[in-house]
């Protein structure tokens, strides 16, 4: 439906993005990224619900209504649990963004991904921000990629998109840039991800967009069950495609709306296959829940089982575990006997009795797949809730013993 | 307090047991355990609330309050998720010791453990419980040692204890025996757990006893955060001590409870301590909650965090995962710029501030123990918990994607 191209969020049309290393991380790899748009910009976000926000996230929360103008963000710090150090540290990043450009105060938001506790290096910090200020129009100095680069972790690879969608008879544009890896929860755990767009529409309707999408991508994944202090996905939009503006419930609207969630699709699945020592991507559906919150409360619980997940791992068609899991969810509606469980398209457990030994060499070989499907229909009702993960295994403990985060 | 014995479910007066191979576990080691009592026993027990609950578990929980003569536990294989046959092959499994001793039907109590969603080989079993009812009084054949080790699974250790303590003038003895290894979590996940009791007690005092060990100890202990189909922990109390019958709230009925949070107390933390791969053993306090429920979800959260329990695998003091984990309670009331958080008794954050950095070697070197401490004060009211888990380390991720449980 929407024609892809090369780049991410310098794609649409006014947008300007680089990244480069000033030395946070101790690798020297990439760890400052700039986005910079030539017209002001509305934004919408959706940050952490943690009780230990991040010091970035406090501020660009506080600001987000504001006319935007940029965005900085830097990776290996997550200037988390910093105390009153932190904020005065994110708030500096983003003057020194606002007195280069000469926007107006408070129109710069800030985000940080990376070990917890730590106050920033601001020496390496100020230097860096300085700088790419600087180097941002220079020729061979900007480029999306690098700004997708420097947002990276513990990700082995980057993750990017662009499209365009037709507006009205407009060309508009949408790039994102997202980083995952570890920690990856519903309510947006140690994620950061940043959408831009050219289109021309307004607040409520952007906002409406924004929360659509998410629940059905981002909300829909998890990988360790944890919830980080730092997550947050943003969008801005500057108006520059010459687009009428989007209103709500339109048929604008409609088309912005799936382009939004093709977009956070492709970072949400990407950002689960990119899991820390992943070797699977999984895909569970519960169906036949009474209630949308037994079906959710259920998926998350089989998702995040760490036995299920090793079970995965090891390719053992153990559906007993998921089962198990299943049923530590005390206040879900459950009747095991009218429980079916299907591994692929295999009926294994069929109204409470195994099935599995039918098919039993076609599961053995399935399980052995890249991508690998469950269901569980619990037979009671019409909701059901679809969830993305991924398995677990030694590479995440080498991973996250070895790394600070 | 009191003074302990070798030995463990055998060791009240009037109690046998032992444990035999009768090839459910492929590897030849014993599956097969039996306790009886030369006279009948009052029982209490606390059951999995998972709901899919084993077949041994249903038929137990009709039984608990009947007269009790003996108890049949194999491991190996769960018989959970096993449908209408798993049930018939459990009551057969009790039908056997009741003709051989004569018992009155549904007197004999039944447990499982091992691999989920098989139904148990029964000709194995039949021959298995016959052979063990015969063999029971044979000199040289019976020994509680036997018993406890015919129900471990992936367990290193055996895990007993016995002791005696005075009531009213008369010795009163106390044994038991547990299984533990992975899926460990509050409401008696995948746990295994017999006493045996020679004292003569009302059943009301008995429950009353039970309830208040099990607060503090087996549901204050988790590994991975799964909850079994199969867990219980039971009580067998046969009168035969010639003490005047426990009521509640005497004080005989403290001396009993006292002994009972004893055994408890060691069996939930040798479970811990034999937690699948576990390296370390860990003990969280939550302190200064508003409430209960505050303090205990965020106990089990900091317990059950993946990333919390890599770092300490990793020997990491990396404290911001675990206010960052306590951060992801929703409906907790926790003020960021209020807590402080204790590794060991080293005060690493203050009131929202970093401290970490005026005591660090000391803190690395603390985190190399074997047994590690930590205390997050909330400094909002006066409920607390405590947590007993340990870490997640590679072997646990071998255990668990090659091991079919």
């Amino acid at each position: 439906m929407f024609v892809q191209h090369e780049g991410c969020v310098a794609f649409p049309k006014g947008f300007t993005a680089t990244g480069i290393s000033c030395s946070i991380k101790t690798s020297g790899e990439k760890d400052l990224g700039l986005i910079h748009s030539s017209k002001p910009c509305i934004a919408e976000a959706v940050f952490t619900q943690n009780k230990f926000k991040a010091a970035p996230v406090v501020v660009s929360q506080e600001r987000i209504k504001n006319e935007i103008n940029a965005l900085i963000v830097n990776s290996g710090n997550a200037n988390a649990c910093t105390g009153k150090q932190g904020f005065t540290d994110a708030v500096r990043m983003t003057e020194i963004v606002e007195q280069h450009f000469d926007f107006p105060k408070e129109s710069v938001l800030v985000a940080s991904t990376g070990i917890i506790s730590n106050n920033l290096p601001m020496s390496n910090v100020e230097f860096g921000v300085n700088k790419i200020c600087k180097n941002l129009f220079k020729p061979h100095q900007n480029s999306d990629k690098y700004f997708a680069e420097a947002i990276m972790t513990t990700d082995k690879k980057k993750k990017t998109i662009a499209l365009e969608m037709n507006i009205g008879g407009e060309v508009v544009r949408m790039g994102a840039a997202a980083k995952g890896a570890g920690m990856i929860n519903p309510s947006m755990a140690t994620m950061l991800a940043f959408v831009t767009t050219d289109a021309k529409i307004s607040r409520e309707a952007l906002s409406k967009a924004m929360s659509l999408a998410v629940d059905e991508t981002f909300n829909s994944i998890t990988i360790d069950g944890d919830m980080s202090t730092n997550d947050s996905l943003y969008i801005l939009a500057n108006g520059m495609a010459g687009n009428n503006e989007i209103q709500v419930d339109t048929e604008d609207f409609s088309v912005f709306t799936k382009a939004l969630i093709e977009v956070c699709t492709y970072m949400a699945q990407a950002i689960v296959k990119d899991g820390e020592g992943a070797s699977k991507f999984i895909t569970i559906d519960i169906e036949g829940a009474q209630t949308k919150e037994d079906a959710t409360n259920i998926a998350f619980k089989i998702s995040n089982s760490l036995l299920f997940k090793t079970a995965c791992y090891g390719q053992d068609p153990n559906f007993g575990r998921a089962l198990a899991s299943a049923g530590s969810v005390l206040d879900a509606n459950i009747n095991p006997d009218k429980v079916d469980f299907y591994i692929g398209e295999h009926l294994v457990y069929k109204n409470g009795e195994v099935t599995i030994d039918e098919c039993i060499d076609q599961v053995n070989s399935y399980m052995k797949k890249k991508s690998i499907y469950f269901k569980l229909d619990l037979n009671l009702g019409e909701h059901k809730k679809r969830v993305y993960t991924c398995d677990i295994s030694f590479e995440y403990i080498r991973v996250n013993s070895a790394y600070k985060t």
